[in-house]
């Protein structure tokens, strides 16, 4: 059975040494709470936790599957009801929630951190308080005040849960097409028709109630995506005295027989005049949902770290113990009947890749929901809108990059399990299964791509982009000098020069013709997704350098730093040229064909 | 439920336009009865087959798997038992197998495409006969003439089958440390006592006998790899009469649950005294498993083309049918509620990856199925050596670079679907599950790239890489004066030019450090592949080019010919120069890490 081990070292040398959140306190009073004592103190418990009560269940969980009872409801998984209940004990639905409604306020930095821990232990799992935290934001944002006093103290605290209803049967990304009918009541409610399909943790055992989010279309709404309102759909209805009612008019028609992740219910929702509850405006529902999306986005990337990181932990394992062939430069394990595969270069090549990517994506997602936390409640106006400006130009990208990446890693932990990686008991194809799903939902990693050359590259005349440039610009300036991280500046520099030709390239040829734009995408996404990964590196290697020369710390583990950036950067750096090529090379071979001609 | 049409027509193109197999029969008489008529209809008929009686059990053999009964005995699902009675009595079996014996004499290069066509309509079916095959070119290359006749007729009629028995628990690569036990008896025959795990087609009731072609080490052998001897193992003895007689002592110890292949057996065996028959030479054993070993690698690469191909004609037919958003250039479908996905740049470019892979994966395959014959059968001593050559060099790329890319080409066709593509129904997971053990099995493909640089590059003093260089270089000289060509012949020669300097940086410096090929193997690997890819579409493209000027035959599927290639050619090669700047970053970054710092 696989382990894993939460990565908590290394996610407070990022926190306290690389951001230093209590460097922000005068913006960010917020931050002054969590010290990193405190911070220390929740990671190690949580590390705990998720180690001890969801990994043993994760190999178990995709086993069983979910189960859709005679009676309508879904059994989750042996173990997972009580193991929520224990989530919930502990407080963990609340660590960064609003206080105003129970919650601990902590750092959105810090929260990062323990969705990655949550889903390396256990991705089904981390999908039912995931989607609960997906509504609890849309319930913040658009909520009246009378609905988050409703709704909110329940959701934070765990008894209630909640999940996001959009995708129908014939829309998912064009949600222009939905169909699902909301029609009004005397008493100010909705009466919601229609189906859903792929609605995550959809119904399950672990909760007294479901608060679904729903997207309809009123009768007098007009057509396409101007016309979708937001609703709030309670599994059991909610007496004035808060208690638990009756059912509401909402039921499982299935549930999905899925690649992975099955310890998480993925079920067909049918709403057959459920009473609903408006929540926000009228036809901007879709507004609403995009800003709960792109909370949900970042998530969704921090899972490709995740499942990256676990399955790197037990491919290192694996590649330490088993035994197989002699090392080409001469035997390592001469009292042995073969050496440890790890001598292997492309072994290491394998484990190298991971290890690479999740430093620095682990580091990139933390400084995410930094500015994240910036952009909500910083005191300094401009900086708030700086941090939304990159936000909203790293989301697209985070998503895209870490779940494609991350699967990529996956497949090469099991790689390096060779046929042992192939059967489930070793776990390791799981991580695969599950981490497909990444590149998929919240929208698929194509539409990541669009979101960025299509939005956000252009917002506000270019504003983001330019801002980031000249983060990274800054950052490579004042470390160009050092001579001992140049292996970090040249090729940054080099990425960079890249990512501007591309830029440029784009804004000539995308207006031209949109197809140019649609067709270097991706490849436009994977090289935005180097450099920022490069960029991160940079970073840490510029914070560790100093204390390295000055022997002051860790010395050893800032060393292990510095040779794990420089793999990244000398070896995974290089692609920025093709991705940069591939675009260039335009959508003509790309849209050459006649449909009729594939 | 997905379907699959046999791509008939383009391999009928390879076969007799580009690579004019009667063309050859001077030197290959045997190509003289295989006349274009009669492939024809062979092809046909076998695209009827599979796409009737396989390609209907594919999903649901997915679904059910095989079953350890109580008996001892495995039971593989509904209906393939029928099938493989069908396919047996069809003459499948026999096709390309020696006349002496039954067969039918067929040539290699068709029977790389029947593989392809079984492999796309039902993987797993398509291992059983794959591993008879395997176990009857083991015979026929080692077998005494007795050996010969005593198994071959009943194994190329299909109602015998073969497997092959190679890794045990503690060794998969590294066959020296293989522990199995051969203790010679009285009679001349031997006692084979040991466990073997991933064994496919281990057990199942489809045939009436199994031949187990088993790895074993005599008490007086040497350890090491020069101390194995290979031993045939039929689950049931032979009658002097050749009837079926009592069990021998070879069993099941269990099914292995997988990721994939779940319709094809794959078992623990069990040799407890059981009756074992020398093959071939005492102690080389080693020798005849990997001649045998080299055919079946082809037989795995073409495993990556055949997914990539089917996952590519259900994407096609998804990409044309969903209505999902409207093109970037404007409404292509005004009537409908949304434009097919078709329309949409980056959903092109998944599908145009793998169209553009196929059809040249599917050339190299033919090719090197034509080459396999030259080095057996032709008349002329020099092309037998020239072939054998160039066999051996690209056996492991066809492995290692169409298994890697045929998965890709999997994954990148499951996302077409979206949401739809993660779930079980429509079969587009099932062909990333089954896809990616073809990249483990038969010698990871991180072996096959170290086979490559290690074994293959300086064979006979670098003969095989220098006769490849110089095949390409004349077919880009015979096509560089002719501008309708330069969009292949430019990438290409730039491809050959950084394989050259690719090939001379691990001349150079894999000799100074071993590491250093380890280290660059798989990128090496990729770019060697890249190369030959856009090889074979500048051979497709000097083909087709002259018929289109000509106006002479099918120009319409001529012109798409070109069309597909200019895309690989201007999109896909670009990536030959990260390739090389990863192989000449060194091992340095890789090795740096000491284990303890991972």
């Amino acid at each position: 059975m696989p382990r894993y081990t939460a990565p908590v070292k290394d996610a407070l040398f990022i926190i306290n040494e690389v951001l230093d959140l209590q460097s922000h306190v005068e913006d960010l009073p917020s931050y002054a709470e969590a010290t990193p004592d405190l911070i220390a103190a929740i990671l190690e418990e949580s590390g705990k936790f998720v180690s001890n009560e969801l990994a043993p269940l994760n190999l178990s969980g995709d086993e069983e599957g979910c189960t859709l009872l005679e009676d309508g409801t879904v059994k989750t998984p042996k173990g997972f009801k009580e193991a929520y209940q224990a989530y919930s004990e502990a407080g963990w639905p609340s660590l960064t929630q609003d206080p105003e409604f129970g919650g601990q306020g902590m750092p959105h930095a810090v929260g990062m951190i323990i969705e990655e821990f949550l889903v390396s232990a256990n991705h089904g799992f981390a999908m039912y308080p995931g989607l609960s935290s997906g509504a609890m934001a849309a319930i913040n944002i658009d909520g009246s005040q009378e609905q988050k006093e409703q709704y909110l103290p329940k959701m934070v605290e765990g008894s209630w849960t909640g999940t996001m209803n959009l995708t129908e049967p014939h829309c998912g990304t064009d949600l222009g097409m939905l169909r699902t009918k909301a029609e009004p009541n005397a008493d100010g409610s909705y009466n919601i028709t229609g189906t859903k399909i792929f609605i995550s943790s959809g119904d399950h055992d672990m909760s007294e109630n479901i608060i679904h989010l729903v997207l309809a279309r009123m009768p007098d709404s007009p057509a396409g995506t101007k016309g979708i309102s937001l609703f709030i759909v309670p599994k059991f209805h909610i007496n004035d005295d808060g208690s638990i009612g009756e059912r509401n008019g909402v039921s499982v028609g299935s549930l999905e027989e899925k690649m992975g992740i099955h310890a998480n219910s993925t079920c067909v929702m049918n709403y057959d005049q459920a009473t609903g509850y408006l929540i926000g405006e009228k036809n901007k529902g879709l507004n609403s949902m995009f800003i709960m999306m792109n909370a949900a986005r970042i998530g969704v990337g921090i899972q490709g770290l995740a499942l990256s990181e676990v399955s790197y932990q037990n491919a290192l394992d694996y590649a330490k113990d088993r035994l197989q062939m002699r090392s080409l430069t001469g035997p390592k394990n001469p009292e042995g009947p073969a050496d440890p595969i790890i001598v292997h270069p492309d072994v290491r090549r394998m484990l190298m890749n991971s290890k690479s990517f999740n430093e620095a994506s682990r580091c990139l997602a933390v400084w995410c929901g930094h500015l994240v936390e910036m952009s909500h409640n910083s005191t300094n106006e401009k900086r708030r809108e700086w941090a939304d400006d990159i936000v909203g130009l790293l989301t697209p990208i985070i998503k895209g990059v870490m779940t494609d990446e991350g699967f990529d890693n996956c497949v090469n932990n099991q790689q390096v399990f060779g046929g042992h990686g192939y059967v489930k008991e070793w776990g390791m194809e799981q991580f695969v299964r599950d981490a497909r799903i990444a590149q998929i939902y919240e929208g698929t990693n194509g539409i990541q791509a669009l979101d960025l050359v299509g939005r956000k590259l252009g917002a506000n005349g270019g504003r983001s982009i330019q801002r980031y440039f000249k983060s990274v610009q800054t950052l490579i300036a004042e470390n160009k000098e050092n001579d001992a991280l140049k292996d970090f500046t040249v090729p940054l520099e080099a990425g960079i020069k890249d990512l501007q030709q591309a830029t440029m390239w784009l804004m000539q040829n995308g207006m031209a013709n949109p197809d140019n734009a649609g067709a270097g995408s991706v490849a436009y996404m994977h090289l935005f997704g180097r450099v920022i990964l490069g960029h991160m590196w940079l970073w840490m290697a510029s914070v560790v350098q100093p204390k390295i020369e000055a022997s002051e710390g860790d010395t050893a583990f800032y060393k292990t730093k510095i040779k794990t950036g420089r793999y990244f950067m000398r070896r995974r750096m290089v692609e920025t040229k093709s991705l940069l090529a591939e675009l260039e090379a335009g959508c003509e071979d790309v849209m050459a064909l006649h449909e009729d001609e594939f």
